[in-house]
């Protein structure tokens, strides 16, 4: 079986501009990922908004089994040819994770069709992550729940069509719970949202985020259905007696 | 308890340039549509492509409580300044009713994320189409499946994300199946989509079919549900000690 | 349009035996439930455990269009006979509203598939319910959350198929969270599972809980659609040339 | 990674009683299917009605990671014992494939709660099987859709609970159709219903229909999930203040 192709995409700006996060991600939050992902048999490259295309060419797209989308302060910058481009590939099989703060990001937003807008509120409060659905691939290797000492807090209602699947469920120190693992057919392609991650808090060194993160490779990965055609199809596979209205 | 207010649109374009299509719709398929509303306790108005703002200014969305969508040919000439005000609406609570061929129509496509594409055949084969979920309001009154004796085929792979409750198939004499009766929750709005109806066929003029479009205006009513709001929280609702990471 | 017909159904041992439950409940719960429900444009009447037949005969439930169930440390003293009649009653259309500890009622199970199992702790820690679908009719009138000041905690892993609609999620002081409102079709049926509701806690006086209830019952009364029928269909709808293997 | 433990298990009557099942399957259904399964890369053992226990005991359980189910004229035959000893592994993990007939069997019933009717029809009529989710790893190597020539017809309404990924859905030429491939989970286990297969007609030996139960073998292996546990808690995971009634 050939390895899965995995593309990394990351804002890249938090990175340069906040010391803060230059310190919990030096790298950038990409390389923190792709570095994990790299123990993984998978096949791993990265790309950012600031280089040509956002780095997400048709070569490089077609190249990816699935993409890792993070991004915040800049989703208007992600012009929209290139959105468009990503959105056809994952209707046309590509695996999409969506990484916290992506949950407004056009490639997101425009694959739900609702704002999904939340509430948030950033005290460094304590998240505790519950499984939903113990049998879903993306659990394995996990306990019942696990916990995030410090993050922001998104809260319900979170605007966004009923996955396919509610795999995770949070609970917030301060009063309010989100669904934060959430799975989704859209075409051919499979898109998985999941909640933690944030610029200031390590959350993509906690292993159980990995393991996440890495079992939401395996299931997003193109599931080699048939090829989807569309339109006229004048000839019926069955003798019908033509009808002029 | 007051009257559900009923605006039916329709893009009104075959009517006036087919011969054909006048004949089966003289006064246009909206107020066929709107006619057999009018008997039921709905308050009905009509709006089409070619009023300023397409006829749903600001003010007639705002005084809509379930919005049924006919369109066909012109779906580009649909402003998307227009189609957003709509899904805002929708997302904001009112109903959408697309009918046939606004599979393809921008508001639509865009609260579905996907491209809504389909195989297609106009041979005037025959549809029969079964209830799935006999439990749906939608199905009030039907009998567990009816037949429309000509019409066009739609085919799958219909490229929808799967419906919250799939309450319709139909069955095609020409060898092809098809979700044909389609309920989704966006937002706070319901959107139902109802595969039958044609420009050169008197789908409209059959009583299970306009059974099921009375049937879905009640469904996709605003439920009355709570208002939701979004953004900052900056107070938690439980006590948290403060961190600074 | 006639009333819907409402039948409440309380297992009524708690209150019999101990004092601080006929404190809360002098009437039984059922009393309670049927007070505020003969308020709306409801016929409503009661059955319990003790009762010849459960309260709960052919005719009764012939009578009954929405079933409320609550049970607790009887469930197996239900017999299964009856249980198989109320099954049998909800596959065929009527609605059926199971309540907190019913969750382990027999025809809770029976109808899920599943063990239905839970967390619990009994601390009298705050419950706050958060709207999930705030287009469901569920949630008419409710605000986006409500709290429960003192309760007895469920916590997930709940072991129940994933809801046709999730309505409702808890967040638990004590860390733990619930999906609270859940609807399934079952059969020609409908199906709300609500979690609030104890014997030792006056939740069945608080206002939000009662419009739940009172809305749960609109949304379960039987739908109207087909009467569904199965078996052999010796006779194709279509022409077949009949094959002898 | 440790093969995937395959248990094959047949009624295994119709083939000693009628010769043209057992010329169609002369060493069984379960040995018809157990020999594609065992060109993979999966450990294949079978069972049948009539050995103890149905060869379902607890060590054959334990060591089977997806039960493989074919079932028809003798389901009344099979211990309740041992159908909830089977039902027990499923809820904690083990995946079910049931084939066919088998919808009427004590082991899907009792795991989907509804009663599992249907219309069905024997004419040898063709059916012509669409893929509706392309992105569903039960899809992978299949075109868009796939015939079977002549077998028995099955026709909605099929009273089950909505499939939490609905996969195919069938066209019969005789003008009924039917969700013929639904998956669901149940528990930490994963159920799938295929429709295809029946005892007079060839169709185990049929390419595609081998492809997708090798799919689904794939699909519903156990996830590695949590270990999932049930019951008090009486230590809450966060300081609550007791409160007393």
């Amino acid at each position: 079986m050939p390895s899965i192709r995995v593309t990394v995409w990351n804002e890249y700006r938090h990175e340069k501009v906040h010391d803060k996060v230059a310190e919990v991600y030096p790298d950038g939050i990409h390389e923190a990922i792709a570095g994990f992902l790299r123990n993984q048999s998978f096949e791993v490259r990265t790309a950012t908004l600031d280089e040509p295309e956002h780095g997400l060419t048709d070569a490089v797209l077609a190249d990816t089994d699935v993409l890792i989308w993070w991004g915040h302060m800049a989703h208007h910058d992600v012009q929209d040819e290139i959105v468009e481009r990503v959105r056809a590939r994952v209707l046309a099989g590509m695996g999409l994770i969506v990484l916290h703060s992506g949950h407004f990001s056009k490639i997101f937003t425009k694959l739900m069709g609702s704002t999904c807008n939340l509430k948030w509120r950033e005290i460094g409060e304590k998240e505790r992550i519950y499984v939903i659905e113990p049998g879903h691939p993306i659990t394995q290797g996990l306990d019942e729940h696990f916990e995030i000492p410090h993050t922001e807090m998104y809260g319900e209602r979170f605007d966004i069509p009923a996955p396919d699947t509610l795999v995770f469920v949070s609970w917030f120190e301060g009063g309010e719970l989100f669904r934060s693992g959430c799975c989704y057919h859209r075409g051919a392609g499979k898109v998985f949202y999941f909640r933690p991650g944030h610029e200031t808090y390590p959350i993509f060194y906690q292993p159980e985020v990995q393991q996440v993160i890495i079992n939401a490779v395996h299931w997003a990965a193109p599931a080699g259905g048939p090829t989807v055609t569309f339109g006229q199809r004048p000839e019926p596979l069955e003798a019908v007696e033509p009808y002029e209205a």
